[in-house]
């Protein structure tokens, strides 16, 4: 039960919306939990697509203390860096939260900082394998809890399944599906290709070059 | 096809997030599609949480000839009126756009500017038989095509289904099958009352008392 909590969800230039939107839309639905979207510094932050700037009301050091995080990925952004100082302070608010969380390539975030050594963890398919090279084991599930307070979800929209997940976790299965009622989360999509294991060559082949766009205009909006 | 199109998403206070950002990260994924936040005024627009601020690039006296609207919902925004400048906007723009689209409580608008008379529409459950009084015809369904060309959808997340609904239909299936991909949408929450049909009375009855809250947190920032 996390009642009274403070949940932390981070921006940073070239994020993909829905990978922090998702999961905030889920926690915020619950009673007495604050939520809070940091940055770097506080102020605006532009998405990937360059067409949607989100504030951060607060920085970094303004919250050192958060019970939960979620890390949201990018197309586009550089890859993380143990210096970096979104990926130091993950690793200063790690040891006290009750989660630490990431959506699609979040998790570089994560192993960046340290969080994921020897353990599973997942990532938008695109970037899966380079989980590897930052200590994770990668594991193509769509949500990985690798501890009982560490747990990655994989591309963009999973961050919706991961965060109703950890309400059935931190709560209970009801408050679940009474959160999942609230945001009508019924999935009814009328294609079946949502993972490359479901996908057609063509349709990979189609998402790739879609990739490779999005990555082109996202690194425009990452710095 | 729609390629060379404008999409214009709505804010405006209290607007649901998840709403606007789901249609927004899929369409916003297809190349030649110019998407532009809008509002009554250029500028920040809080969220029905008062959590997430996001910014209106442009004022709708801005976007007079969008190919595509998608109008999100809210808990706590007044019920529109025929004389909101936003339901005011919509009767100007619709006769030639390509798609008037809506998701959640966002349909009360169309209705208002007199795009849904006698014509199926979904809602939120929670305000699903309110169309009645807009002039719709209440229908429970995820995704309503009421012509071939106003699409309303239901709660929340519903508007990722219907945006992908719309790939398909203005592109081709494989196209939407890309995007799915790409946004990596192979759902699999691990609860599933996601639906009124598919709840419990008591996981109803939770989930009114979280709408009940929300709408009156949503209220605080609905002006």
């Amino acid at each position: 039960m996390l009642q009274g909590m403070q949940a932390a969800f981070v921006l940073y230039p070239s994020v993909t919306a829905l990978d922090i939107v998702g999961p905030f839309q889920v926690l915020s639905s619950l009673p007495d939990v604050e939520c809070v979207f940091v940055a770097e510094r506080a102020g605006p932050v532009v998405d990937d697509t360059g067409a949607l700037t989100m504030r951060a009301e607060a920085g970094l050091a303004d919250v050192d203390a958060p019970d939960l995080v979620v890390v949201p990925g990018s197309s586009g952004a550089p890859l993380p860096t143990a210096t970096d100082p979104l990926v130091e302070w993950l690793r200063a608010v790690h040891p006290s939260t009750s989660w630490t969380t990431s959506v699609c390539s979040g998790s570089l975030f994560l192993g960046a900082a340290g969080i994921l050594d020897g353990l599973p963890a997942t990532s938008h398919w695109g970037v899966l394998e380079l989980l590897r090279s930052f200590g994770a084991e990668p594991t193509s599930e769509r949500v990985v809890f690798a501890s009982d307070r560490i747990v990655t979800a994989a591309g963009v929209s999973s961050g919706i399944d991961m965060a109703l997940a950890l309400v059935e976790r931190a709560w209970d299965r009801q408050t679940a599906e009474a959160v999942q009622l609230l945001i009508e989360y019924d999935p009814q999509p009328t294609v079946d290709a949502g993972s490359p294991a479901k996908a057609s060559d063509d349709t990979m082949q189609q998402a790739t070059v879609l990739l490779t766009r999005k990555i082109e205009i996202g690194a425009r909006h990452a710095s």
